[in-house]
């Protein structure tokens, strides 16, 4: 299980030019395996600047010479910088496979209702108080199997665009002008979450209808939902599996 | 009312060498009033690398050019470095003093029991896991008036060191290893509440018996309290005033 900031990267996944999470584990563990290779398989991947609290990741090798995970866990955090920290290693069936396996995604989207110097980097400044009540009730039309391609990147080469979400809903944190949105869906599309929570914001901004997301979604159109939020401010939560990965807590 | 990022900062007050956040807010408010020198008071000082989220100072300057509160509230945050943030801006009483009119502030020290990438700024990350009931039971002991000598810096020159606690309890922060310590008090010596911190920390890790506060206190030694915690997991959270300052929000 890992946490990172993604500040400073050009996202999990491996690319030619910057610094991926990915390819950061991937050396950190080669390092503390003694491996000359290791590649790591996320669950999903995260854009550039979205952070995580809960990715979770695998990579195969052979038994015989590797640490005992709770060895892996202390050597790797020693290894990757100060923005990436491994909070759980487990050894895992050999028919694991965290992307395929994970049965739900949560994630979470931060704003603040005023200037923020603590949270400025996870939290979007939203700078006109939009409507909670009625984001709240435009989100509840999300839940459910649906067609999302209208919250779908146009250059995404993914088909199958159905998504079942079976959680939507903006939270208030307890004063201080903090709100978070939250979503669990069986999987997500490319730059979804970001493009569910833009076009929100223009809901609560009185700029869309309440009920404008169901045409939305019947439109199967990106340029019909609204802009996509700001990286920053979206936190990869959780991974959900059928059974708990990390029974042995290391 | 300010938030702030304490960590490349000498602390609130304004010192020779160092930028502190009391100079910052000087000089945008000086800019920004068009005024060639404001002096701001603050609540109390908070050490080099501690932050805020509830930091109130006041200034004072005639009134006739001075632009209205909103206005300066958002002038102040364009010119304000990005880890220094104004929440709220409000004309107070010709009286009104942001350090003698406190009856209470209210801190937090975070921890984290695990790793933390995104956290680490703001959270101390304990290594081995601390007894939470002991340290609760521990802390109870601090409620009342009692003479803190023990939990202040030994060059502090303040000489009344007598002060009423009426809170102190850690929080489990609903799983993920995230817990804090919050303490309100009507004062707080310098260093005290990371003394204190660093104190219940020992008292968790079974280094220190849970009833030792008691003697601790009487002995007004500081050498007899444990090490002061890490600046970055103490935020000042809260003043309390005997009316609200923020009446009309900005």
């Amino acid at each position: 299980m890992i946490e990172y900031d993604g500040t400073n990267y050009c996202g999990w996944q491996r690319q030619a030019n910057g610094t991926s999470i990915q390819e950061s584990l991937e050396n950190a563990l080669a390092t503390c395996c003694r491996l000359p290779k290791v590649t790591v398989t996320g669950s999903g991947r995260t854009d550039a600047g979205v952070h995580a609290r809960g990715q979770i990741a695998h990579f195969q090798a052979p038994h015989d010479h590797l640490p005992v995970p709770r060895k892996i866990l202390k050597s790797l955090n020693g290894l990757l910088p100060s923005d990436i920290a491994v909070l759980r290693v487990a050894r895992a069936p050999d028919d694991f496979h965290a992307r395929f396996d994970a049965q739900a995604r949560r994630y979470h989207y931060h704003v603040s209702l005023q200037p923020t110097a603590l949270d400025k980097s996870t939290r979007l400044q939203v700078r006109c108080e939009p409507n909670f009540d009625h984001m709240n009730a435009a989100a509840c039309q999300l839940i459910g199997r649906h067609h999302f391609g209208a919250f779908c990147r146009t250059q995404s080469p993914t088909q199958n665009r159905i998504c079942r979400v079976t959680q939507a809903e903006w939270i208030d944190e307890r004063g201080r002008g903090h709100w978070h949105f939250e979503i669990t869906a069986d999987r997500f599309l490319h730059g979804m979450v970001r493009a569910i929570v833009g076009t929100l914001l223009e809901i609560g901004n009185g700029k869309r209808a309440i009920d404008s997301i169901a045409a939305i979604m019947a439109s199967q159109d990106r340029r019909m939902a609204g802009p996509a939020a700001a990286p920053h401010g979206l936190v990869l939560e959780e991974v959900i599996y059928s059974a708990p990965l990390f029974r042995e807590v290391t």
